[in-house]
């Protein structure tokens, strides 16, 4: 008579402790968000902060990329009063527009590896065949939208923070030719203009022959004060790492101090 | 220039360890709600099963409570499809009617106690004039909602619950005369008819005096399997006196076992 | 072949976000203990400090109580250099001598319902025989002993605590007489003089009969700064009620403020 | 008048959400362990089990690392009864025997970057200038010791697992001479023998310059069951790598299916 899914299932939506994330939605619900909860009081918030980190993510910017369209335009339904943060959960959300029913008969008994669905099936007993549900992409809009409030608060701390591709493929960028300015006016996020013609050419073949490509993403923090992270296992870097090898398709990562 | 609240603000809002429900949203922002996560694959559920806890829960109801009048319609966001729970978190949402503007300057200065007005000012040097932000008992909106999905899951573990009102100040029920069915033919939510005609009239005598009564819930519960909680903080009876504290009003509680 | 007892069982032992209790061990092993994770570094602290609350618990102190009698010896194994913490884990122990074999035949095989040997039986696929196990008593050395660090912490934020007993079966204290001086004068911990002879003779008369009585704690605390505690779900009322009600017999509290 | 440091220090020694492993100790205090919550009742487990491991990670054992001789024997102090897990905490502990006063005044006010020394001292306003304290290796002993434990419960699962080192500084094992057996017949944890003469050489030059190595260990797992870890934050990769990069020297990771 029960029809619940037998073998443990727990709760592994929520990344920290004091400030807390809470990502919901799939690729072809209703809706994908966020719930930000321990965000410090008094902080100057509104859509556009988030909006315009949320505007970066967004696909379909590249002929490289996911050709998915959507506008992603961010709704903050909590926690905002008069422009500032109230110290209650901010609420976020984002809808779906992509979520028209097609044809899905083609993909309906087919696994994608690349969208955990075998996985998702033993674990579940289901699978969402309409589109890696949540192990899709869309999944990190929660995460980029919880992120653009985390670095207010940083910022506010002294702490910056810049992110690009540092190479797809065999394609390295130049680090003697950085320039943060470049990174968002070319569409590989290279801050590096000289490599990307050298980038470009490779997603051409690659795309061509119906293939897709690894990279390397770096992020550069400046400012961090001595003491952040707690020993033994909530070090800065190990908090770090999880959050980032738990991202669909990141399979390594390093840490580097200067 | 930093503008940030000092002192230290974690995340409270989240409750569960397996199945967790994080809730959010303030009496007077767009929406209330709340994310939860944990719960099993393949549970049939649909936006009924959660909307009839919530009618239940909806003020305005009776002459004895408070007038504001909502119809809390619940919208399903994510983790369920086809009218099955999928294992990912099910965000459900209640968008607040009642969050009109009108005229605050009464009570833009008067801490309510009733509201923890002095507290959250104290704690985030901010108060949400416009009527108790998050210490409205709007916030158990989520708390019914998540609730509504945790009794269909104890349901099939063969675990059935029944909440009545006990007594209201002086006037008590008898529970020789005890009928589940009779709790939601009253205003009191009493179930005892024969008691109904007295707790009525004491409570117009107090709304007559502009005053207010406390009472005593009482939640049965049968069929909980044996060793459900774990010992020695997370026991079942100490983490439902964390839940059951943490709602606003609530001052005590007795745990019995027959 | 396998042999792990089936059934979710969680780790519960732990209380606390950041200032967190573990504690460990059963009536009849070699030890029992608790580390204490999240105390601030800089805080003057010795064994005596822990030994002088854990006086106060151990039993065999009169003739009302259990007679076993233990000297509970405390013994700090980190988190202290040179008589300050040092912000790393506080690690305390008290072995227990009473641990001697001696003969188990009589209660082998009876459930003492006090000691939830049944639950235990049911949840584990196993008994401890020989006394209690994990449910006894004992295993509040470990919280109190981390409630003598929390107490030096709460000192120095200007928060002081007074705890008593307010009553054993129908004799109640009266408050008029309230003497914090009385209440380790007295082997009931009553901190009014003139009703301890009326409480002795009531557990003379129970001891006689073979029977024990309830009772009533009732713990005054004063300084509390405003603020403390997360909204919603981790409000101080809430996470006391939870720690209060996870403490062996405790069945029922009541949050009074003045 | 108060003493305690400011600034926000949290719990950070606890690992996991149904198995927790909480580790305690430094290098120069009274004792190191850990205690495991949440172990299945009913596994055969003794110190022995535990002792085997630890024995391997003991240093002194080659001349490539620490010279520090300790015996490291491993006491179980709650949650076995019978040669069986009970379902409590089971606290592990080994004392340190190389805590004798020595003469500190030479490395006393000298920051050895290796062991976090300047962090610590800005973290906690304090520093155990006796050697690493909470930072040293000897924390490890804890891990290794829960790690034993959590080993036999996956055998249990059919899961089993090898770890070794793949090479260090410039000098690579072959891999098509891998030998399981081989691993611990030499100083360097090679799972390949024809390479442990040039490893061999290659530290011994090292050591003559006063110098340490970088180097590789691999961990390969096999048998593990489908569905393992919570998305999203805690997947398998996810929680293994805060796991792996919160051990001290640890500097990046890499996840690999096959």
């Amino acid at each position: 008579m029960s029809k619940i899914r037998k073998g443990i299932i727990m709760a592994g939506s929520t990344f920290g402790k004091m400030f807390t994330i809470t990502t919901w939605g799939e690729s072809h619900g209703k809706a994908v968000g966020v719930v930000v909860d321990g965000c410090p009081a008094g902080l100057e918030l509104n859509e556009r902060d988030i909006q315009l980190d949320l505007n970066k993510r967004r696909p379909g910017q590249s002929p490289y990329c996911t050709p998915r369209d959507e506008s992603d335009k961010v709704q903050v339904l909590s926690g905002i009063f008069e422009n500032k943060t109230t110290g209650t959960p901010i609420s976020l959300m984002v809808t779906n527009k992509d979520q028209r029913s097609r044809d899905y008969s083609e993909i309906m008994n087919v696994y994608r590896p690349g969208h955990a669905d075998y996985a998702y099936d033993e674990k579940y007993g289901f699978r969402d065949y309409r589109g890696g549900g949540r192990s899709s992409g869309r999944e990190t809009i929660g995460r980029v939208a919880a992120g653009a409030i985390a670095k207010k608060i940083l910022q506010e701390l002294g702490v910056s923070i810049v992110t690009y591709a540092a190479g797809i493929g065999p394609v390295k960028v130049n680090m003697d030719n950085f320039d943060a300015d470049e990174i968002y006016n070319n569409p590989l996020r290279f801050p590096d203009a000289s490599a990307v013609e050298a980038g470009e050419e490779y997603m051409r073949k690659l795309i061509k022959e119906g293939n897709s490509s690894g990279g390397i993403i770096e992020c550069q923090v400046e400012g961090m004060p001595t003491g952040i992270g707690e020993p033994v296992f909530d070090k800065l870097d190990a908090k770090l790492a999880q959050a980032v090898m738990s991202i669909g398709a990141i399979k390594g990562l390093r840490s580097v101090q200067d």
